[in-house]
Formats: structure tokens, sequence, C-alpha cells
């Protein structure tokens, strides 16, 4: 699968904010490159990008970006941005184009959920809109906005003034190459819009409706529609990780999430978060280890509560800005795995100087324990429905808990049970499971 | 896919050894339950058994196997067993077929390579057969084997009595569900042999072939044929695993075929084996963390490496008996990492009380990074090709020297900075992988 993302018009209702309209930041990021990103996390092997006014800023854009994306985005020029419609820009990228691709908007918002939808569809020799079903939804202008009206699954008018009106076309497509020779015929002059290609291929029974209404997108051409993308997206994160333990649920997401939205508009990368994780657990456990004075533990538990809420701001900002990868997934859980071992080695430092030489055993247990949850859930996660999620989240806590209150040992014998015995319960679940 | 094994036959000539042939025991499984495993293990949902001489003792089997066996094993009987031939038995497991499926001979050895190779290609219409141009190969009766011609990667003739041929039928077939009414059309007393039904579908140009030259069968109908299939079995261990690192090529690998050789036509299973290499990891790990006496420590350093080899063999007779399992797998994971704190721990008491308290933090460090060396692995190994590989195999080495030769401190410092050093490195260059 290709997508092509439409960049070329002039966006005049938003020059105060950015003068090219497809760069206007949004989150920590443009509304281009939060694209891009997208349609490579959904499958899309290569990106082209139908650039028309102040396409040098769109080269300069590019030429900013890491290898990975560079490779994967191709730019095309329409010179005759000015005097044509998007469907014009369109077929500048057909040439491009070899199997089923999307069409994306650059100055649409949508929700990673919106485009993994979409592509689960089959575009057979036409193509597939996405569509949204909430009429009279908050932040999109109804009268602006370009409707649908739907037959069992098909789309059979689209149009800004249609009377009576089923749903909202979202502005993402899904199209197989059928589609390329009708572009590669469009004139300058004649009817160059693409929603009257695609009024003749619903005309034909061949636009195909996927219902997204569960999904967020947005249109924007204010400020006042960039404002509602923000704060839209901002909305997305109440959703949680599954995955999420019991003191990330109740405890540690409602900070994150607060922290995510003052750290969303900055340059900081979840990369960054990541490392910065790191650090403070690598001090606190210096703190621990080193200081001899009560109230430095104290500061150093809330270090460590703190480290263990900023942990979840990692995988927010990515999410938030279609920044997950592969790579950031496997940086974090590295360097988390180091933390903790940082850690519990600096408690069991602690506890040798109150109670001895043999609390070293304690803490090989809770260390050893601590690794094997995490080694052994790789596999594990995806084959148990675990009801009560031993992890993390719950570990730091413990581990917070008995740096404040001096009570190492204690945080040990809790850590050195509760870790091995789920894995002990895994080993024994998985026998009848694999 | 499903698969078929045909198992009605007699099987005069190994009567001597097994009452039921499809049950003639070989490295500590069965004819039968060999290619059921790997007809499941190359990606059979459902494998079909058809049943004639001595049925009741197929049942027997069946009954015995783990639920994940005997749920996707099914068993039809061909009561006519004694007067038709096995394509007729084929068309009793036609009604319990739905799309493509695998022939396989319940008295043929086939390795996992050669149904890989086969699984990979594309029935058609017709049917692929397995073909081997080996001619004149050890181990096969070019007189009794049925021969093919073949003619641009097509069959077409098959038989015993070919005066010219070009390759052995290896008796395993991939096929499309077209064969279900030719097979359902069959009647008794009519021609009712299998290479038959071959022969019309290559007279219509529908029978593929697909060479498997490169791996081994062996068609078992007589005490010799067996023997020659045991020994070709074990020929094959001596491939080894991509993944071994140095010590593991030219030290463990040797060592522990040889062990594997003894341990083939035992009851011992690969995770008897997995759990048998813990408890001497954890018995040499007590040894070292409380006994005095020099000799002990010489005995615990040959326990180690002692264990290392064994830690080999359990994915060797998992291969050999087809009896590989992904639980197998995470099992022998978990387990070798506890014995890796075990021993790692153990080694860290003993420099403590040699060199003092502080030899805690290297003992950390060098747990942390073996630890961190195989969590990171299951991601990097994919993407990475490392050509010098630090694995398990180099940690076990340097703790049973660090333990014989009572230097504590020095094995940990070489895991230490060895292995933390290794995750650095595959940190930095996942970076441009990922």
């Amino acid at each position: 699968m290709e997508a092509v993302i439409l960049a070329a018009g002039r966006g005049s209702r938003l020059q105060a904010l950015s003068a090219c309209k497809p760069l206007t930041p949004l989150l920590g990021t443009t509304l281009l490159e939060r694209n891009v990103r997208l349609a490579l996390a959904v499958g899309a092997r290569r990106v082209i990008v139908v650039m028309g006014y102040r396409h040098e800023d769109i080269h300069q854009w590019k030429n900013r970006q890491s290898l990975s994306i560079r490779k994967r985005v191709e730019l095309v020029h329409n010179p005759a941005w000015s005097s044509t419609e998007n469907a014009y820009s369109l077929a500048r990228a057909a040439s491009h184009l070899t199997g089923r691709f999307l069409i994306l908007m650059a100055d649409h918002v949508y929700s990673v959920e919106l485009l993994q939808s979409l592509v689960k569809c089959h575009p057979h020799d036409g193509a597939v809109l996405a569509v949204d079903r909430r009429l009279g939804r908050e932040g999109i202008d109804p009268h602006d906005a370009t409707k649908v009206r739907l037959e069992s699954g098909r789309v059979t008018t689209l149009g800004k003034e249609l009377q009576r009106a089923d749903a909202y076309d979202t502005g993402a497509f899904l199209c197989s190459p059928a589609l390329l020779p009708i572009l590669e015929q469009l004139q300058e002059g004649a009817d160059t819009r693409l929603s009257g290609v695609m009024q003749k291929l619903a005309d034909e029974g061949r636009l195909q409706a996927c219902d997204v209404s569960h999904a967020y997108w947005q249109d924007v051409d204010t400020p006042t529609d960039l404002a509602a993308a923000r704060e839209g997206l901002l909305a997305t994160l109440q959703e949680g990780k599954q995955a999420d333990g019991l003191v990330s649920r109740y405890l540690n997401r409602p900070c994150s999430r607060w922290v995510s939205r003052r750290l969303a508009d900055t340059g900081i990368t979840p990369n960054i978060v990541s490392w910065l994780v790191f650090a403070i657990t690598a001090l606190a456990a210096l703190i621990v280890a080193s200081a001899p004075w009560w109230p430095l533990h104290v500061l150093a538990g809330l270090m460590i509560q703190f480290a263990s809420v900023l942990d979840g701001c990692d995988g927010e900002l990515a999410r938030l800005r279609a920044q997950s990868s592969e790579y950031g997934g496997w940086l974090d859980a590295i360097l988390d795995r180091y933390g903790d071992a940082a850690l519990i080695a600096a408690l069991t430092w602690q506890a040798m100087q109150l109670g001895g030489f043999h609390i070293f055993w304690l803490g090989t247990a809770a260390l050893a324990g601590s690794f094997m949850v995490s080694y052994s859930a790789h596999k594990s996660d995806r084959l148990l429905k675990e009801k009560l999620r031993i992890g993390r989240d719950l570990r730091m806590l413990v581990l917070a808990l008995g740096t404040a209150l001096q009570q190492p040992a204690a945080a040990l014998w809790v850590l050195a049970v509760a870790m091995n015995l789920t894995v002990l319960v895994r080993l024994y679940r998985m026998r009848h499971v694999f």
C-alpha cells in the first residue's frame, strides 16, 4: 500500500499561525508530519506528498527529517496549484503509484484508529471513503463540511450543499489502482475537484463507505479548528492502555496525562522522556545508596514515584504525535530494566548495612524476580489474560515506599515474593495455553 | 491447511519390531507421532489419520497423547484396508477435508525442512509431489522405491519399474481440494493405488514437482531401513544452530550431540532436560556459596560447564523428535535466566567474603548485564546480524573458570564489562536499524 497526502492548497485562514498550512504546528509536530507518520504506521510503504503553495518550505521540512522518514517520503509538485483543485494534485502523484493507495488531506487530523479501520476495507475496483455518522458533532461546521448520502454500504452522493445527509466525509480514502487511468485523463480547466471524481465513482456504485464513527478526526481550516484538534487529540489520552496495572490505572495515569498535556507542545521526544525517567531513577538510587540523612530518603522516594508517573508519558506523547516506534518501545524497556536494577541494588545495599550481609540473598531474589516478570511477559502477555497485572507500576510504588519509610528489607521481601510468585504462576498456567 | 497420514497397511516386514507398523518406536517417539507433530509444525490445523490393520492400537495411542495433540488429530477407519490400496484409504478422509491438504505416509520419515519446502509450493488445481533427485542415495533401495520422470517442473510418469528416472518420489504430496471429487469416485475393486490417481493427474499436466534434494527423508519398510532412518536423523544434528556462539560451536555442540545421541531413545523429554540443567546449575551455585574446601569448587566448575553442554540437548532432542514447542523454548529461557542469577549471586557472595562488601556492586552489574543481554536479544536478534555472539555459552564458561580457579571477582569483572558493553552496542546499532 502507498499513500498520497494532498498538501498543495494555500489555506489562507491559517496564515496567521503558519506561512505554509501543512507545516502548521500541532502538539510538538506539524499537520503534515503527523499524517506522514500515521500513513507509515498503518502500513504504507511510501508516502507521496503533493505540494503547491510554498513548496520550498516542504522541501526544507523533508531535509530536516530522520533518514527513515526521508527515504519513504516523495515530494511531487503541482505547478498549477492555484488554478486547479485537489484531484488535479492527486493526478500529479498517479505515475508514482502502483497498487492500492490511501488519500489523506494535509489539513485533516486523523486518529490512528480511523486509518486502521479504513485500511482493513477492500476497495475492489473502486474506492472506500471513511465516513462519520455523528452529524452535528462538536468541532465540525455542518455547513462547511462535505457530507454524503449512503445506501446499503455505498456512497450515492457527496457534496457540501446536501439537504439531507447521512454522514460526514472524513477526507480519508482507500483506492484501488483502477482509479489511476481516470486521474490521468483529468484536464486543467475541467472540473478538477476530488469530490467530482468520487461522485462519478459513486454514480457507478464503486464508492463504498467505511463507518469510522468511533474514531477521532478533525478538518482544520481556522485557528478555532486547530485548537479543537489539539483538545480532541489530548482527550484521546483518556482511553489509557489496556495493559495498565492497578497502580498505573488509578494513580499514575491521571498524573501522567496531566504531565503529557504540559509536554505535548514542546520539542521533548518520547525517547528523551525515557532517558529522563532513567536518569531520575538512577539519581534516586544513588541517594538511597549513599545518603545517611533521612529527609533525603523521603526525597528519593518521591523521585521514584515521580519517575514511575513520567514513565507513562513517553508512550502517551508517542501516541499523541503518531511517533510510536519499535525502537522507542525497545529503548524504554531496556532503560526501565536498568533503572529497576539500580534501585533494587541500592535498597539491598542500604538493607545490608542495617541488617547484615545475608540480606544480599533477599536482594538478589527481588532483582531476579523483577527481571523475570518483564522477561516472561513478552510471551505470556499475548496468551494469558491476567486479571491482576503485576508490573512496573507496583514495583516502583513498593520501592518508593520502602525508600521513603526507610524500610528497605520490607520492600525487598514484598518484591521477592510477589515477583517470583507471578513468574511461577505464569509457568504453571502457560503449560495449558501453548 | 490440513494433513492426512495414511496408516492403514500391515507392514509385515517390520512386525518383529512392532505389532502395529505406524507405532514402530523411533528415537523416543513413534513413526506416526513424529509425522503428526511434523504436520502440525509446518502449519496443518488438523491431522486426519486413516487406520486399517490394528486400528485399536492407534485409538489407544491417541488417548495417551496430550490434549493439544488429541484435539487436532482425527482418526478415520478404512475397514476394507486388506483388499484396497492407499488411495482408497485417502478417500475415507475426503469428507473431512475442506481446503489444501498434505498427504504423508505413516511409514516414511521426513525432515521438517522437507515439509517446509513442500508447503511453500502452490498446488493450483492439482497437486505437488516432493521429489529427491539424489538417485542412488544411500539408504534408499532403488528397485523398491517409486521413481518419477520430470519435464519442466512437472511429473510426467510415476512408477516402481521406470527404466529411466529423474528422481525419487518421497511420499509427501500437497494437494488442492480439486482432488477430492476424484477420490470420492474411487471404487473398491478398481485401481486404488495413490500412484494410479497421481499418474492420471500427471497425464493432465496437473502434478508439479517440488525439489527437496537438500532435505532428509527415508522410506521405512524393514528393520534395516529403520536403523538407517535413526542414523539419518541423528546425522541432521550436525547442522547446528545458526545462533550458536563460538564456545557453543567449537566446544559445547560436539559434546551435546554426543549426549543427545545417548538420550535420543529414552523417554527423557526436552523439558525434563531443561529442568535438569537448572537443577545442576542451582546445585553448583549452592556449592560455590557454601563450600570452603577448594576441590569442591573445581567440581562445581565442572558441573557448570556440564550444565552448559546439556543446555544444548533440549533443543537437539526437540528437533530430533519434532517435539519443538513454543512452551518448551519459553520454559528453557526462564529456567536459564534463573540459573544465571543463582550462579552470579553465588560468585558474588564468595567474592564479597574474600574482597569485602563493595564487590556487591560488581556482582549486581554482572547480573544486570547478563539479564539484559538475553532481554534485549529477542528483538535485536532478528534485526542485527551480530558477527560475534555474546551469549550464555560464553557466560557459563567464564563462570565455570571463575569457580574452578577460585577467581570469582575476575569472572564477575569479565561478565560485567562484556555483557553491559554488548547491550550498549546493541542500543547504539539498533538506532539505525529500526
